[in-house]
């Protein structure tokens, strides 16, 4: 990856893990527990890949970076509290996370429970107790796009449809119905939001925003899948080949990695043709790289 | 209780029911399964008190009902998903709620999780994707209070306290403090979110039914803690006792019964003393002699 990249990748990354940090709910307050275990959820890294999208697509729309801070970190809770129920012994039962105990490994199930509630509400808190837009209106839409998809229709139904897949065999449409909701959606939502901090774009060109979107959202699964296959449990910070352990369809499963590699390729083809000749999306275009990229 | 507000609680409660039906994903729409999940926790009955309580209070504010349903419902999914986490087996491991198994107990802890998580999120797609206010900023307000309500700060807060009570010897400060969050905070969003559907009120109308809504709230968990100890679970559609045998402190084991019940008379004196005067509130005032009065 080339160097001005890294730093401003590098820098969001410490700039989202601050902002976090005085937006999470004060462990010294009651209920601290609670508190305690949604910022060991939150806090502590990750790629930050959400984040970063909704930034690289404020630029897009000359949106001010401190509003998009607020609608990132609105963003990258909801992933956090998916990845905290996700992990759950009634789910994937995972005992590590971000290189740490999984949330119910470290502070006990009812509590991992509540603490994934907690950042949950807390995500629309940030998305509406914020100025996020230029108009009110726009901003509610950005709380409906959130909310539907986190929900039932989004993230939230992709789960369950892994949750039904396992064991089974899919047909690739199958998969990519599945991931398309499971990461599709908060990955579109994050690219949308961030745009919708900014001046209001035309339509064409949220299209565009949005098709790059889907094929990196897609992009960042296959990857995901050939990571779990092939990377060794301390690059990926999490449990590897806990896919093939848990029975789980993947790209890798059904492709084979050498066709895996070169789809994960056409999505990247695809998601750059999305943003040709559209001079302000260079860090878009760049985190399409990182994301095809990237080793852990 | 008056056949009056017996014949207005029973047509809302028909009318929320069946919004709810609509406004519910198709369980015949993928993922069919967590949609099923999703309905068995919300429809079926209830009491409906919060969704009541945000029609009595609309009428204060001459709000339009159409409005008010939707920010009822909200309400009221958010109430609902708390249940269904509730009842899992790492919380109060409950088999039976309003006269039917529990969410877990039907379909399985997984999809149990995910259709409270689905709950949670189409709740905030409700409120931010139906127009539901005289101004988008104040419909910005109204997601904010009922994302502090459900959180940390609020009912998820609450039943982390609740939680780390078991076993425990509270104060009954402290058993205040852990019901003014675990059933308070969403009571009182109910209550202004109704009003918010209608006219901007002044501040000190705000405040007054905000008065109205701390008493009614805690008036409501004496009550329940009372019928825990007293009513049989044939009558509460839950399981009875079950306050006890999980070792839970209540106002019945601090106060014991007798002064449990004449604190739910002060309570519900209190409610409608903060109500004096006003005329458009009859229904809030029958709402609160209904919460003191209930018998399941």
């Amino acid at each position: 990856m080339n160097p001005d990249f890294l730093a401003w990748s590098g820098n969001l990354q410490v700039r989202i893990e601050t902002a976090l940090e005085h937006l999470l709910p004060d462990p010294r307050h009651a209920p601290q527990t609670l508190h305690a275990a949604m910022r060991h959820a939150a806090l502590g890294g990750g790629k930050r890949v959400r984040p970063l999208l909704a930034f690289a697509a404020g630029e897009v729309a000359g949106a001010d970076p401190a509003r998009v801070e607020i609608a990132a970190c609105a963003v990258e809770l909801i992933h956090a509290y998916s990845l905290v129920h996700d992990d759950m012994p009634c789910m994937d039962n995972d005992m590590l996370r971000r290189g740490k105990p999984t949330c119910h490994v470290e502070y006990g199930e009812a509590t991992a429970l509540l603490a994934g509630d907690g950042l949950h509400s807390l995500a629309f808190e940030l998305l509406s107790g914020h100025t996020l837009s230029d108009t009110p209106e726009r901003q509610l839409d950005m709380v409906k796009l959130l909310a539907s998809a986190a929900g039932s229709r989004g993230m939230a139904g992709g789960q369950a449809i892994d949750l039904a897949s396992v064991g089974q065999t899919l047909t690739l449409p199958e998969l990519e119905f599945m991931h398309i909701h499971k990461t599709g959606a908060l990955i579109r939502a994050a690219v949308l939001l961030g745009a919708y901090c900014g001046a209001a774009l035309d339509n064409t060109t949220l299209a565009r925003l949005d098709r790059y979107a889907k094929c990196v959202g897609l992009a960042f699964q296959v990857v995901d899948d050939i990571l779990d296959a092939e990377a060794p449990t301390a690059t990926l910070g999490k449990t590897a080949g806990k896919d093939a352990q848990h029975n789980k369809p993947t790209y890798v499963t059904l492709m084979g990695s050498t066709r895996a590699k070169a789809f994960a390729a056409e999505l990247h083809r695809d998601a750059l043709d999305a943003l040709a000749g559209f001079d302000s999306a260079q860090r878009l275009r760049e985190l399409a790289d990182f994301i095809v990229q990237r080793q852990f």
